[in-house]
Formats: structure tokens, C-alpha cells, sequence
């Protein structure tokens, strides 16, 4: 695949930000204020008011809509932060357009979508990178070095768990939200430790165990998942909507040689002793965790854009893990193992 | 159930040890020296001169056989470290001839072998403690304390995580000793971890990845399993056989108030950091981790033999762990998830 | 004293920077990029070059010399990373050009030089600001929050440990470098973390353990120092210009009603777990440990000049921080404890 | 210096036990039940009824006094935990008796009384061994063979400190106890850790801050110690009498080449995390945490006493810490630093 490269001006890369939520926000707040290599240009959202109200004091504009921010000369490319359903709708217009593409995880809601974006993305030369934004966390790149550099023999079992520190508001929950937008953070990272491998098997148990009141509705908020790799390795992939005690995300890689564990829930070194013991303060977000990996993963899609190159992290990644994610989808609903589809 | 119980004498209790292996000779030369209420009275063992080798030592007498020393009316308990195919048998003979009993885990092959010695000790009236050492590391104590006053509110995630620092010899390793030998005591933890909750399905996948030849010959060494309770909790239960790092024996307990972890690798408090990054010592054996509750443990036996009073983990614990580790075996068997068996 | 703001436009406090070395390229290129409410002007340095080559890629411009930069009507204010010898002229000079100052520390040789730079900025009316970075850093600001609160009572034993990688070049390092330079920062963190106390007897003990070679010139590259505080607190600080293992930065702090414990080696969260034990990478640089506090100080400093009010630490806590280091070296030249001198 | 053996026989070294107070309580418990090689035969105290209490639950006999204690044949060596005071005459009678000698720290109130003692021990050839327990304890233990091993280089900074969970009584605590009593492990324990050096000057503050009400009786419970080594090594002690949150020893080793960190305040490996953060049990009592180590010192000297040789730590190891300890003393008295005396 060849991409388009924008030249090598010494502007950062236009960048048009799709979708002014949570995620959203972060992320125009990183384009304009941290991310080397890129300028906050546009932002765009279809609620009345919200792309107005994030663009203006980080100094961008706020577009008319999509077309309008797609049709930017100066938007060389776009972060999508939208609706999950939105996402691969998105991609394709923005490869269309010939816009490099940042897409937030999942890259679509089904294996579908996904090769949509990756066909629109590879027929119009641009790049399309998805949020898997772990790769980019300085602890989990190390680990993952390690592996690399056979520090640990070949993986055996594997281990990543996810627990976020609260369910915000069950209804706006997408169905099947902890296979496909929690774990596949966790089925990346798997994927990515355990290199040149296969997934050949998943099994996924899952039930509702923080929001009972929603299981009817579909609201599934814990699940464990068990996969299995042609390499013979064995991984477990953990989830939970609700941890009292913050943002946990951990993982830990077990080899012929050796094991390597990843993640700390402590927020600072500060350790207080006192009458009842010794106690720390632990890690209370995502952003507090992975700011920095989200600035770092936003600085690679402008240099993978500037350069006209291939993101650490693309489309056929994301399909893999989506594969595994609909694999649990199935296992969920078969009561046992699934084979996940092939991916590109 | 009425225990008899040995009186209050002075004196410690009298103990027969039966099979002079590994464990035997350490939990032996526990009890000639370090655990309190208890005295190493005599050892037998099958192989010409083994009993005779760990007892003098020891200032105890070499049985000529396990009739022997089960007439030997100043043994008025026995500790069953034999080959895990006699323990069923050894439980029975050690009930009818009126002895308390501490047994080796696993208590039998299956269920039916434990149903067995719970029949007959309870027949006999006597003590019935088998070796799930955890329950008695200070640590793993201290988490169920914490589980049991409510401290992370309901268990909803759980963890048990078993690797041996290698394989001595892959042709002595009995079958479904993944299973049967080594999760057993990470199946009882879980159990433990989850007071109250019965175990509903179980899934398991095994491979032989460190010996790979041996295969064939039905023994894996490598194990990952899924267990559902009633109460909605979900917990992983995972096994090597070949840790280059050591012993590895840790615990999680994730529930609707926050989470316990258990277990360390480090063997002392020291670190050292060089040019080359800090360093620590793991711990290489399990009576380096588990000497104390070895020591403890067998504590808890003579009490309970001096007591007259039922031991702090039974034979009923024992049929309940070993009814999950028979159905990782079937789930092994038939490639999807599996009921255990109802335990008394 | 008050201080003249420069207004609240919406563009970021235009900075100049005086002295292009290793901390001033920091610094400069934080200004550049990251730094909230700040802009990079202009770069001043004599060395020839040098104000060009830091300047250009950072789309600032290369000053003639500091009156050129105190000239220019777009530097608001300035940031002064040159050398030491040189900053109480530069801070004297800059205040009388109406420019906040910010100035690394010491932000003098002496004493009087710092009463100098108090005295102009107090009579201009502009902030001075000192770059006691660790005030910034999340985990010391976290302790020193709790201290604040009462978390551990009243502080009884302190420490601050500062461990450089290296020396570079030991021609080139001022003397009594390790208490005006290093052993600052921990001065000023101990005057901190035990609120409203004095320092009433030093007692330091330094030696030239690392380039014995160059004792003779007065070069002492490890001290270990005792502090006295009228509140009956005793504190000591260390520190060592060659750690094999790289950048240490820990303190701690005990109180009547417990401990905080502050720093940590390790750079990122990951251990790997071998045949030889368990293993972590260390902190190798302070602009590893301090990237982000060195941010922070400057964003703070933006944030002052523009509100027109006195920094989180300024040039009253460089006093009383060089008070302490003048009484070190009183104290290795006599050889006997020495009260440190009255600070405004 | 030849020692007088007792012989191989099979039985445990017969051990008289002088002060039944808190500390001879433990060690008198240890001996009847844990230590390898020892027997408790009597235990003596002037108190009526103390030894009788201690003695008979643990099948030893109360002798009638020391005298007593002293001419039973069946006693082949004396542990001294009488009070302080006492330590060096029991020392002297003891040795004239020809029985070996373990006597607990300080070996005597002054530098004259550990003369008496090694001047009594060498003449009878019987054993010394004086209760510096940290040698014994497993961290500390591997530190000190890494130190030795060379893997920090040469020692530069050195750093031990004790903190007891809490002043019992403040009216029975003998004068300088904060150096003699408490600090007397640290010197011994810095002395180790820099092998074959010798302190040149000792520098010491103290102060009364837990209870500033018995300053004026003598009463110091915190203090801070600086010595410096002829090898150049700069180490600091530090005690307090009252740390909230229990029993807290810890050393550090700094050298040319690396750090040995050394000590944790966690009496598990348990951390819970919940709403408030993470917590975990700390340390509460000296037994606790050197159980094992009180085991292994006191099976040291039934193997030195059994085998007629020199153990791990004599009367010269008690001189020289309590050189320090005196040298703090005067160092408190004039202000200034004090160069400590001579050991043999």
C-alpha cells in the first residue's frame, strides 16, 4: 500500500476532530496544546452548539458538519471520536475525501465495517490508524520490546485486564459494549504479545453483575474470555465496568524463560503509614493513566500523515481484534468455544 | 459429626508418618522440631530403607510397614504423604484402625475415592484434614479475613495463579496431575475466596507446551481454567508446570467494593539497582514460600486430633475442589464447558 | 508586593530565555511545545550559535545577547537557565527591565546575591520565580498536601536523597556544587514539607569519593547533611554526582502520627521475572523523572506573570534554601554544626 | 582463641535462660520449641515467681537464682536477657562458670563492661555471642553477601534506621537508650555493611519528641547519627521511639556501583484497594519481623557452644557498636563530632 504523504512543510498536519464527547474533548485539547507535529484545525458534531463550544478556546473553527469539515482544505486528516455506529461511515468518507483517518476503537460495529474502511482507506492511499492507544503507553511498549527480544522465552499464558471505575449511564451503553469497545483494548494487546500468532479459539463467559437491572437489555458489564493461539499459548482477557478503586489496566506475559507483568494502580510513589497501615492513592482514570499514550498515539498518526507511511497500528489490527470480539459475541450466545474469523 | 479427641496430655501428639518422599521428609522434619502439639513417632514407606533413612534422624522409629505402624498405639494420628493413587485406600485403613488423619492433597483420584475416606472418618469419628497449606500462608489468611468481613463486598472476579519452578521428571507426573495435583489447591482457594458460592461450570484448556513429547502420554503441563458460581462470580484458576522465575503462587479477589491481591515473588525485602536496573531474588521452592504453613498447618492437625474437634479444612473441602478439577478433566475431554459434581 | 500583570489576552506569555545549555534546551523546547499560557520569543546565549541553533527549530528567535532580549517588547518575561554565576546579574537586570523572571536555581552565589535579585524584583514589581522543580512533581506535591492536612502530625525526622547519574566533566562544575547546586533542591523540599519551621543548626559532612582526583580543587561529589528545625525536627539530606543506576530522587517524611514515603526507581511499571530474579528499569535522567514538574513549574510561571501575582516559590525560598547550603560549607570548613543565616 | 566444645552428642545444647522479661520470654519460647541443636534446662529471675511462670509451661525448671542457674551441670550455656545493667557481671560469672554466653544488646553499659566480658569469655574459652539478631535475618543477610560479593562496589552511603512501634514506659527506660539500646543494631549493622572499615567521627543529635516531658530525667526517643568511615563511606542512623504505624527497620547501601535497598514495613503481601486507594498491613512488633532471625541467632549459638568455635557475632562486634554508641553520647553532650574509641 502506498499512502500520501502531505509534504514536509513545517506545519503540524491539519487535523479535523469528528465527534466533541469525552473522548473528543481529550483529544482536541491534546491536537491543540501537546501533540507534536499536528494543529487543531476543525471540529465537527451533529449536537447543536458542542463542536462551537470545544473548538473556539483551543483556537479552531467549528464546522458546519462532516461534509463541511471534510470538504477543509486545511483538514489533512481526521480524528474520528464519534458514535461507534458512526465510526466506519466515517472512514469511508474521509478516505473518499482523501483524508488521513484516526478512527477511535472499534473501527465499526462488525468485521463488515471494518473491511469497508480498510478497502476505502488502502483504494485512496491514506492512512488509517485506529485508537489502540496501549501501544503507545510507555510501559506496555517496553513489555512488549521484551517479547520482541525473546526476554521471556515464547509466550505461554498471557493476561489483560480492563476495569473501569464506573458505568456513567447504562443506557447509553452500545450492546455487546465490553467485547467490543472495552476488551478489544485487551484482545490488541494480546494479539500484539504474543507476535506472529493466531487466535484459534475463544471462549467468553459474561454476565451482569454491576447494573443487574440492565442484563434483560443486554448490558453485559463483567466478562472473562479465554483464547487460545496456534503457537499453543493460552490468554485470559478480563473486564469489569465497575472498579471501586479507579482505572485498573494491567497485564502480565508468561514465557519459556520468564514472565513479565505490566501496570501499577498507584496514581504517585507517595506511600502513607499510619495507625491502620500503609496506603497510596490509585490511578482514578483513563486519562490519568494514558495521557500521555493518547498524546503519543495522536503524534504517530501526524508523523505516519506527514510522511505518508504506514501507522504503528492500522485497520487489519483492529479487525483482528474485532474477529475476537465477535468471537465472544458467539461464544456468549453458543455457551462454548468459537474459532474467530481469519482477518486480512 | 463428633471428633474423638486424644485428651489433654502434655505431651505432643503422637504422629505416624506415612510415604517418605519430598513432602513426607519435609513435612517430617517439621514435626520432629517445629510444630507445635505434635510429636514424629514413626515413618513406613514401601521402598526398602526409605522409612528407616528419614526417621533415625529424626529420633523416630522406622514402621516395617503401614500395619505396623498403624498398630502402634503411641501413633494416634497419621500424615499421608504417599503416592497420590494409595491416599484413598491409606485414609480408610487409617480411619479403621481409630487414627486422626491428615492426607496429602489430592484426597483421592475422584470423587468416589473421597467420598470414601469421608465415609469412613466420619464412621470412625476421627479428624479428617487434607493439605490445602494456602488456607494457613499468612497472606491468603489474610485476604479470606478480608473477603469475610465484607471489605471488597461481593467477589466478582477471582484469580488463582499456580507455576512450579520445572518439571523433575515427566515420566513419574500421574495423569491429569495439571488438574488433580496442582489446581486442586488453586480450585480450593477459589472456593475459599467465595464463601458460600457454589461453582456451576467450569472450562478448561490444557496443552503440553514445556514437554511437549509428552504429550501423547496424557500429561499437559500447562492449564487455564474458567470457573461460574452461583452468585454470578467469574474466576480463573491457571497452571505451568515449568516457571524459569521460580515458585509463583498468587491470588485476586475483585469484588463490588474493590479488590484483594495476594502473593509475591520476591523471596527478601532487598533490591539491588545496578547499571543495568534494580534486581530482586524470587522465590525458588514451595517450602520456601510455604514453610510456615506447612508448619501451621499440621498445627492446626494436632489441634484438632488433641481437640477432639473438626480441622480447619476437610474432607468435604477436599471432594469440592476435586469435583472441579474432575470436570476441567471432562472439559478437557469434550471441549466445552462442564457442571461439576455436587459435593456433600 | 505587588505585582504588575501583563494583562489577560488570549495569546500565551511571550518568553525569552537566557543561556541555550542542556536545561535551557529543556526548558526552551517545553516553552515551544508544551507549556500551557507561554510562548518561546527569543533565545540568548554568548557562545556563538548557540542562541541560533536552540531557536530556529523551535520557530523562536535568536536574540544579539540579553539586551537585545530585554529589549524586545514580546518578551514578557524571562526564563534563566544560564550559568550560575551569572544569574543574579541576569535576575537584577531582567526585573529592571520589567520582565518576570524566572531564574534555575540557585538563583545566586550567595546571599547577598540573592537579597539582590529580591530587591529588584520587589522594587519592579514583577514575579520571581525559582526553579525548585520538585514542588511540581505530582508524588512530592501529593506528600506535601498530606503534611499540610495533618495526615502523618507533626513532622519529627526527615529525608531528601538526590543521586546523579554522572559527572560529565568535573572542570566544570562551580564549587561547593553539591550543596549550592544539588542539595539545594532538597533543602528547599525539607524547608517545605515541614511547614513554618526554621532550620537552627547544619552539620555536613561531603567528600570527593567519585573523582578523588579532583578533591583537591575543591570539587565534593558526595555530602550527607544534618538539619536542625525549632520544632525539635531533625532532617538530613544526601546526596551522591555518580549512581550507577542512574537519576534517585526520594524523600520521606515521619511525623507523630506516621510516615510518607516519596520516590520511586523505576521507570516504568514493568518487572520481568527470570532465571536470575525479577527485574525493573530505573529512572536513568531528571528530565525522565521531571519532564512533567518541569512543565508544570513553567506553566505556573505563565500563569503568575499573567495574573500578576506571586509564584507557588519564589525568591524568599531561594534564600532561605542557600542559607542552609551556605552553612554547609561553613560547617565542612570548621568542622562543627553552624546555625544558618536569617532569611526575609 | 580456642573454645571449649561441648561435645557432639545427640541431645540439643542444655541452655539456662537469666531475665524472664519480654524479650527472655520470646527467646525462652524459641528454645523449648524451635531452635535446631538447643534444650531450655532453667531459666532464673530475681523477680518472685517470674521464673517459675516462664519455666513451667515450656518443661524447663525455675532455678533459684543465678548462682543456681549457673552450677547446674545440665546447663552448658546461658542466654543473658536481664536488664541492661546487669548484662556484664552475668557475662563475667557466667564465663567463670565455663559456660558459653549469649548475652543480648548492649553487652554492658560501657566500653569497660564488654572489656570484662571478652576479657572472661577469652580466658574460660567459652563462646560470646552477643544479640544482634539483624545479622540473622534473611535480608539482611543476602545485602551483606552482596555487599561482600562486590556487586555495589565500595560502600559511599550508608543509611540504617529503627523505629519501635511505641514507648512503653518512659520511666523504665535506662539513660542514652536511644543509643545504647536501640541505635546499638544500627551501628552494628553499618559496620557490617562496610566491610573492614572503621569509624572516624561520629556526629549525633537527639531530642525528646515523644515525650518532651521526661527530656529533663534523660529521656531522648529521637535521634539522628552521623559516622564517617576511614574507607570515606558517609552513613547515617536514625531512631525514633514511636512510629505510628509499628515496627519499621530498613538499610540502604549506596556504592560505586549500585544500591542495595533493604527492608519493608508489609507484614503480608495482601493490598486491598477500595474507594480510598490502596492499603496494606504494616509491621507491628520486633518479633514479628525477626522471629526467624531470634531462631537462627539463638541456633548459631547452640552450633558455636556444640562445635567449640567462634560464632558469627562475639564481644568484639559488641565493642565496637557500642564505641559508636558512646561516641554519639559525647557527641550530644559537646555539640560537635566525636572520633569514636578503639576496639580490640
Amino acid at each position: 500500500m502506498a499512502h500520501v504523504g502531505t509534504g514536509t512543510s513545517g506545519r503540524g498536519v491539519g487535523v479535523g476532530l469528528i465527534g466533541a464527547g469525552r473522548i473528543g474533548a481529550s483529544h482536541a485539547g491534546l491536537l491543540a496544546t501537546r501533540v507534536p507535529g499536528a494543529r487543531l484545525v476543525a471540529v465537527a458534531d451533529p449536537r447543536p452548539g458542542a463542536a462551537e463550544a470545544l473548538a473556539a478556546p483551543l483556537g479552531a473553527r467549528a464546522a458546519a458538519g462532516v461534509d463541511d469539515l471534510l470538504a477543509d482544505p486545511d483538514v489533512e486528516a481526521v480524528v474520528i471520536t464519534a458514535s461507534t455506529e458512526a465510526h466506519a461511515d466515517l472512514v469511508v468518507a474521509a478516505a473518499a475525501a482523501g483524508k488521513g483517518v484516526f478512527c477511535e476503537k472499534p473501527a465499526g460495529m462488525d468485521l463488515a465495517d471494518v473491511e469497508r474502511g480498510i478497502a476505502a482507506t488502502d483504494a485512496a492511499g491514506v492512512v488509517f490508524q485506529v485508537g489502540f492507544n496501549r501501544r503507545f503507553d510507555r510501559s506496555f511498549a517496553a513489555a512488549r520490546a521484551q517479547v520482541e527480544a525473546g526476554a521471556i522465552g515464547v509466550p505461554q499464558l498471557l493476561r489483560s485486564v480492563t476495569r473501569d471505575p464506573g458505568l456513567a449511564d447504562p443506557t447509553r451503553v452500545p450492546p455487546w459494549a465490553v467485547f467490543r469497545l472495552t476488551l478489544i483494548h485487551d484482545f490488541d494487546t494480546l494479539l500484539w504479545m504474543n507476535p506472529g500468532a493466531r487466535p484459534v479459539s475463544v471462549y467468553a463467559v459474561a454476565d451482569a453483575l454491576v447494573a443487574p437491572g440492565f442484563r434483560d437489555a443486554g448490558l453485559l458489564d463483567t466478562a472473562v474470555v479465554t483464547i487460545r493461539f496456534d503457537n499453543g499459548a493460552i490468554a485470559t482477557a478480563e473486564a469489569s465496568f465497575s472498579a471501586a478503586y479507579g482505572y485498573d489496566v494491567r497485564g502480565e506475559v508468561f514465557g519459556s524463560a520468564g514472565m513479565l507483568t505490566i501496570g501499577t494502580t498507584a496514581s504517585t510513589s507517595v506511600v502513607r503509614h499510619d495507625a491502620t497501615g500503609s496506603h497510596a492513592a490509585t490511578v482514578r482514570s483513563d486519562v490519568e493513566l494514558f495521557g500521555d499514550a493518547y498524546t503519543a498515539e495522536l503524534a504517530e498518526f501526524a508523523a505516519a500523515v506527514r510522511g505518508g507511511r504506514a501507522p504503528a497500528v492500522g485497520g487489519r489490527d483492529a479487525h483482528r481484534a474485532l474477529a475476537v470480539a465477535m468471537a465472544c459475541i458467539e461464544s456468549v450466545r453458543t455457551g462454548g468455544p468459537v474459532a474467530p474469523a481469519e482477518s486480512p
